[in-house]
């Protein structure tokens, strides 16, 4: 029950992130590119890994919560962008507070359906960042993920953490907490310090 | 069965704006290029909304008649294509009627499946533009649904008067001919006024 | 059995030519940009083949050695990637069989789920080249399906022999041997003597 305003929340806050790119754009500007772009933000990464598992119905096509809370999020952006393009710090807060909750919602949703444990990680990645994937591309800039800070790397490390607390029988709410405090701290240390892994040469 | 016919008339029909819109590119000019645009742009559309529904088989992968449909589309445009590009009004009104037919199409497979009612909007306004969207990327172009024009507003609206009209109890058939009337008149209305959505300046 | 492993072979080739790809590319050149690269060039062609014909659970989901094998290959790449560069033409060899074993592969499981034969031309032909789309569509460079060799043309080549001496009843282990010679030779002589497609011009 927690999980699933956890999730609206997190849509929320994927929605103002797509649609604050796009109206960075000039060719976004207008209600629809905005609209367009926060959408798919919001449920690109989830409506993927649904997809891969199989699993349906995807939430957003079931419920309508989904669509009104992205409703919600573009209409936010348009009556408060001046403001939130001011204080990039707490967006920097929020994005990582919501990739670090996908994350390992994502991977409780691929363990139940008992996948193998190496791809239940990637299916947090993905619900994770594949939203920002999809924001990136459609405005035609380099996705986030590969840009240099640690990012997905922060997601990874959680999610790994989770399998091994899962490992020695923790309780799920113990393990999910400490896995995104993990990638919380991961993220924002990386961050700080400008961390980033390291390069290779041909 | 009326539906089917229109189906595979749509297919004919976007086959042909894909496979005419790679011969206008240097790199998707020879005979793969053209083929797998048209085909992409034929059943982009479909594809997603199916896959998105967890609706299987998809129309295409269990009928070889739809394949058959595009190898026509694509044989059309390479014996016509010099009349076609003299001609991009005619084109243009194809298109339209086109994409007003997905949207309805679309929008009732979706609520023949039982999903919430926006997302039901969500997936005739998809089977209609995704298409394009696909073959727009390929041709590495950025997609009509984002130019100025009043493109997927004009499938929302209809999308939506045929939501409005179910609930008023209107028989099926009706509302579907009146929203694809209106889709029809507010894309082509607004081509010939020049509408647009408003823009949002950060 | 044999085509389990032979599968696996593929997905490290695969994974080897994603991984090298990113390394040649600036903003690929770290670890998670090389990996993910290779990941999405392994497993990309025959996941979106599972997600159009509905068939879950998709291999790499269910069976943790196809990430295993992934893994392999990027660690391959990383210690040996300067010998690999020198040595352009065994790569186009070992992608040549790949891609020829993959459309065998793809038609097959197509086949056994009872799609329209003209569409599981297609599904063989996505496992082969798809996973190649999305690197070069993630490295930013036209996919190389679309560029002047014979490369595509020739899975379907491949692709209608095995339906034919699958119509003429051939066991199926010959018509897969054949199919998979008839691919590699029209690849490699394509390559040798230069063959193109017809190009239209508007």
């Amino acid at each position: 029950m927690i999980s699933y305003y956890f999730n609206l929340f997190g849509v929320v806050m994927f929605a103002i992130s797509g649609a604050l790119a796009a109206s960075d754009k000039n060719m976004y500007k207008d209600l629809f590119g905005l609209s367009f772009t926060g959408f798919a933000t919001a449920v690109g990464g989830g409506t993927l890994r649904d997809i891969i598992l199989g699993s349906h119905p995807i939430a957003w096509v079931a419920d309508n919560n989904y669509l009104i809370a992205i409703t919600a999020g573009i209409i936010l952006t348009i009556i408060f962008k001046r403001q939130l393009t001011k204080i990039p710090k707490i967006l920097l807060v929020f994005d990582t507070i919501g990739i670090a909750i996908y994350t390992i919602i994502g991977m409780e949703k691929a363990l139940a359906l008992h996948v193998a444990p190496l791809a239940a990680v990637i299916m947090g990645l993905f619900t994770a960042v594949m939203g920002g994937v999809i924001r990136d591309t459609l405005i035609n800039e380099i996705p986030q993920i590969f840009r240099k800070e640690i990012y997905a790397t922060a997601c990874i490390a959680g999610a790994l953490v989770y399998l091994v607390l899962k490992y020695f029988s923790l309780p799920d709410l113990w393990s999910a907490v400490i896995s995104i405090i993990t990638i919380i701290v991961v993220r924002l240390t990386a961050v700080k310090f400008k961390w980033s892994l390291p390069k290779f040469e041909v």
